[in-house]
Formats: structure tokens, C-alpha cells, sequence
């Protein structure tokens, strides 16, 4: 390659997270590397940027030879300020985001702060590419991870990427011996549904805390990201930031006579 | 009608908020109005949902004979809510979101609270409409925002949406006689490109707060959301939450081989 490539790297489980590490790790091998991530966890922070309170960049010195800051907003913001702050609003050739620990396939892709720091990057014109393992753990095994992390990376950067500029990739848990291979897929129906626990604060007061179960409201469709993990295979889905629903546009134009 | 509907009313600029009293002088003509919206401003939080911390739900009096709770959470922690703990997993027959204090065009679906709270009950099955008024002021004229969504309310109870569940209204700023009338539209590639303002803290550490300005990147589009609002009509985006772009899966088939 002509010149050293700029990557800008960042996840949603902050910058202490195994995680990032591990993406890191795989970056570095493609070109000069940016870090900037929350300095607390985040997950669940979907597209939020903060708005009524100032946000701090801190410098860190936690990875070999690598400039990296601790931010104290949303993943989102972390990219808007690495773009607009550290880069002076020029483009780096690609953003990798996570690796998250737990999956974001299906419908969980809006509520991750991992694919919307993704998402945020594909909107600025950067190529942005969000990875997350089946796997909560602290001690995670990440060698698959990062196995398919260099070679999608490698692949996109040779290749460059038509119709889309961001892609949410998945990673079944287990070593690189359990992972069957690549699958490019469609985002699944399949979310997170809520069960609140109910319980008391030391002062009588009633509070809730989210808990839940993963739900696949589609199982038979086998062209879903969710199906290809369950089998045991890495998921692509390119993904976009357009949510109209084109078809339906038709069947509302009566609307405009009301 | 042969029941009474039951609608859930929430918004992100919060209960106090004069958008939602208005939302709710239009809803509570349709049926039995149930209000869950944040006790504080959420503006910006997109998809946001609260997991590391649990939330509280107050009863409030605000809005005469109606069943009010303000929640310490998102907008979408308040439609989880609602419809976990208040509805008992209940679906109600509608959800409405807003009146937003400033417009919600273009990829501003993606960081808009009141945006997100409306998919929310859509991804759960239920129809869901955001309206959102350009004009952020306290005192803004919701006269227009009220007729129009009286109007699209009455039409997607009575004539059910197609294709989707989840409608994007935006309202330009003026009075009734200033809106022209209402297009059905796809969302703009239009958004806030931000510039960080940089200041110094009263013990000298360096901040950074979220500023910008709005930015029509495709201004040709006469079938955009932007274009319908800057020519003084009401416009209506069907939208959706499956972000897969379905015309970029073949290009990225090779991806399966390497």
C-alpha cells in the first residue's frame, strides 16, 4: 500500500474490555492505529450522543506503542470526537468497532453502542465494521475473533465495499476449531425481550432493572444472521442508515389527500 | 368503535414538556390514554436503554383524568416499561411519540429519543407514530402539529398501516395556515455534523460540548422528508428497524470463500 492507512478504533464496553484489545491487536497489522472509547462500560447506549453536559478526552498509555483515549460519553461520541477533535475532520480509512462481548445480531443491532459507533463512522463516509463474540466473559476466547477480524478487514480493504460501508459482523463462542466458516446474511428478527425484576431500595421505594431473554421470532429463516451463528458459522450483515421502509410508501399516499 | 382503544403517549424532551400535553389533548379523543415519558430531557438518546442501574416509575397529576408516570430512564426504557410492568405485556392499540421540541428529519430518526421510544412499540408489534415540530422554543404554536396528527392518527386506526408499523411525521414551525398539507416521503441523507466547542474548566481541565449545524447532504431529493418540510408540508416516512441493506449481500457473497 501507497501510504500508511488510518484506523480508528473503539467499542461499548470501554477501554479496559479484552475486547478491544484483541481488535486492536488485528488493526495494527493494516496501518497507523487511532483508539478513542468510553472510559466506563456502555452497552445498551444504541445511537445516544450527549448533549447537556461537556464531555472529557483523557490520553492513556495501555496499548504498545498505540495513541489512545478514555472519553467520558457514548460510543457515538467517541467517534464524533475522535472525527471532529483528534482528526481534525479528516476521514480515516476504516473504523472498526468492539470486539463486543455478547452478540449483537438481529434486532439487537440498534440498541449497541458497538454497531452505532459503527453506524456513526459508516454515516461520515468512513468504511466501518462492527464485531462482537457470542461470549460475555471476561476471559473470553478471542482467537477466532480475531482470526475472521483480519481476514473481513483485509478483504474490505483490498475490495472496498458496494451498496454499504458498514457491516455487522457476529462471532459464535468457542475456539477457531468451532467456527465453521463465513456467512453473509440478513439481520434476524430476533431480540431481547424484557422481563423487569421488581424489588425494594433499603427506603421502601419500588425500582426495576432490566432483565430478559433472546428471542428468535423468525427460526426458520435460514438467511439470517442468528441462523448462521446458531450453526456455527460468522455472520455479515450489511447494514445501513436508512430506515424507510420503501414498500409501504405506496400504500400511505392516501394520506396526502386526507 | 366497539371497544376503547387504549394508546400509550411518551416523548424524549420529558413529561413536562408542552409537546406532549398537546400530543395527549389529540390522543385522548381516539381512547384511554396511558403516559410513561422521561423526568428529565433525553434528547439525543437514541436507542439508549438502562441496564446497569434500576429505574423508578412516579405516578404523576399532570394532565386531567389521565393515568401519568414519569420514569428515570429513556424513552425506550418508558415503552419497555409501560408495556412490561404498567400494561402487564398487553399490547396497546397504538403509540404515539412527541410532540418533539425540534424536528426529527432525515437521519435524525437514528439519535432522536422520541423516534426511538416509537420503534420501540413497533419492533414490539405495536403501531407507532412520532411527531416532532421544527421549533425548539418553549412556547412553539403546536396548533398545526395537533390537527395533522389528529388527522393521521384517525387514518392509520382506521385504515391500519401496510408494510409497516411505525411512521416518521414531521411538522414544519409556523401556524396552520403556514403547512400546506402532507407527503408521504423517504427520509433525507440529511443530519447535524457536529463542531465541538473546546473550553476550560474552572480548574483547568480542557472540555469539549456538542455543537453543529443541520446539513442536507442530497438537497435534489424531491421525495425526501427535508425537502416536503423546507416547502411548508407536513411529511410522513414509513420506517422500519431491519437495517440489513438487502443490495449489498450479493456483492459481499465472496466473503463466504476467503
Amino acid at each position: 500500500m501507497s501510504k500508511e492507512l488510518k484506523i480508528l478504533v473503539t467499542n461499548d464496553d470501554g477501554i479496559t474490555a479484552p475486547g478491544i484489545k484483541a481488535l486492536i491487536e488485528v488493526a495494527r497489522e493494516f496501518g497507523e492505529v487511532l483508539v478513542v472509547s468510553p472510559d466506563s462500560p456502555q452497552s445498551g447506549q444504541g445511537h445516544a450522543i450527549t448533549i447537556y453536559k461537556p464531555l472529557r478526552l483523557k490520553k492513556v498509555n495501555l496499548f504498545d506503542g498505540i495513541e489512545a483515549y478514555q472519553c467520558s460519553g457514548t460510543p457515538v461520541d467517541c467517534v464524533k470526537l475522535a472525527k471532529n477533535v483528534l482528526l481534525n475532520d479528516v476521514k480515516p480509512d476504516l473504523c472498526v468497532s468492539g470486539i463486543n462481548h455478547g452478540s449483537n445480531s438481529g434486532i439487537n443491532i440498534i440498541y449497541s453502542g458497538t454497531m452505532s459507533a459503527a453506524m456513526e463512522a459508516s454515516i461520515e463516509g468512513i468504511p466501518s465494521i462492527g464485531f462482537s463474540l457470542y461470549d460475555f466473559s471476561l476471559d473470553a476466547d478471542f482467537t477466532a475473533s480475531k482470526y475472521y477480524a483480519q481476514k473481513i478487514i483485509k478483504q474490505v480493504l483490498e475490495q472496498k465495499m458496494k451498496n454499504t460501508n458498514l457491516l455487522n459482523v457476529n462471532i459464535p463462542a468457542g475456539g477457531l476449531a468451532d467456527v465453521k466458516g463465513i456467512k453473509v446474511c440478513e439481520q434476524a428478527e430476533a431480540l431481547w425481550v424484557e422481563d423487569y425484576k421488581e424489588a425494594t431500595d433499603p427506603r421502601g421505594g419500588k425500582y426495576y432493572w432490566l432483565a430478559g431473554k433472546f428471542e428468535n421470532r423468525d427460526p426458520e429463516n435460514k438467511n439470517s444472521d442468528v441462523y448462521a451463528n446458531n450453526n456455527g458459522y460468522v455472520s455479515v450483515v450489511p447494514s445501513w442508515h436508512n430506515l424507510t421502509k420503501a414498500d409501504a410508501i405506496d400504500s400511505l399516499k392516501y394520506l396526502e389527500n386526507i
